[in-house]
């Protein structure tokens, strides 16, 4: 499909690419073993869901140390790209599912108290944008469907 | 899962769960047409999905006008509250995935050329983060496991 969400969401659309890009990216798991133990799921069924998201481009394998029957598994600069995403959809998930007041896990900026601001969508000019703000236009790699569909309505 | 991220996978962790969204988000769709020609599925599947959308709180029906043999579909204040997580994977997408000189389509400000700002994680004191810089410790709403697992080590 020609748009950016649905070539993000065949990546990364299935529910368990964000949970182990969450075990990469805030809780540091780097071993299948530290995988599994996040996810509980089969290790045939891990591997070649690690394999995917390798193959995908957004974890690396990282040769095993000599003690390791597997490798380790680090998010390439692609993956790491997803922290939005991922930010995103915990505070959503705190907000609109556990509720405000229990909330599961908090993030704090390293050596400090100090809390992440809500993720908003913001104009290049700082403004503040809901849905209604905003119109869509036919970009640089549009197809002719997509061209047809979003013409230039400023 | 005791993990925001883990709920709101649970809600919208589907991949057609984020297309019916960015739909009615970004394309304005709201007739059961409008969805299906975007989607194109069997009527019966996306009855199925769009209903389940609604059960969770996403979606809300809209009574069906005597012309339409079916309902409208239309984003609840929880749905359209997913508005930064849509942004944020579009533009994962156009960076990652379609390239920045092939984006699809392009979001700017209603009645502007005035384009969005990439969206970033940042502190409440509005500095830059990266998964490097930041820390989990348990929240208010963290089980004992959770709780033995992010010991507040700032």
């Amino acid at each position: 499909m020609n748009c950016s969400i649905a070539q993000s969401l065949e990546v990364v659309g299935e529910w368990w690419s964000l949970l182990l890009i969450r075990e990469a990216m805030l809780f540091g798991a780097r071993r299948f073993g530290e995988f599994q133990e996040a996810i509980g799921i089969a290790d045939n069924i891990l591997a070649e869901r690690l394999r995917k998201l390798v193959k995908r481009g957004v974890f690396e394998r990282i040769p095993a140390s000599k003690q390791a029957r597997r490798g380790d598994y680090r998010l390439t600069e692609m993956g790491r790209a997803l922290f939005p995403v991922v930010v995103a959809l915990m505070q959503w998930g705190d907000r609109w599912i556990a509720g405000a007041r229990r909330t599961p896990v908090k993030i704090l900026v390293k050596g400090s108290h100090i809390e992440l601001a809500r993720i908003r969508v913001e104009s290049k000019r700082g403004m503040a944008l809901t849905p209604d703000d905003i119109v869509l236009v036919a970009g640089s790699g549009a197809t002719a469907e997509t061209r047809a569909r979003f013409k230039p309505k400023i």
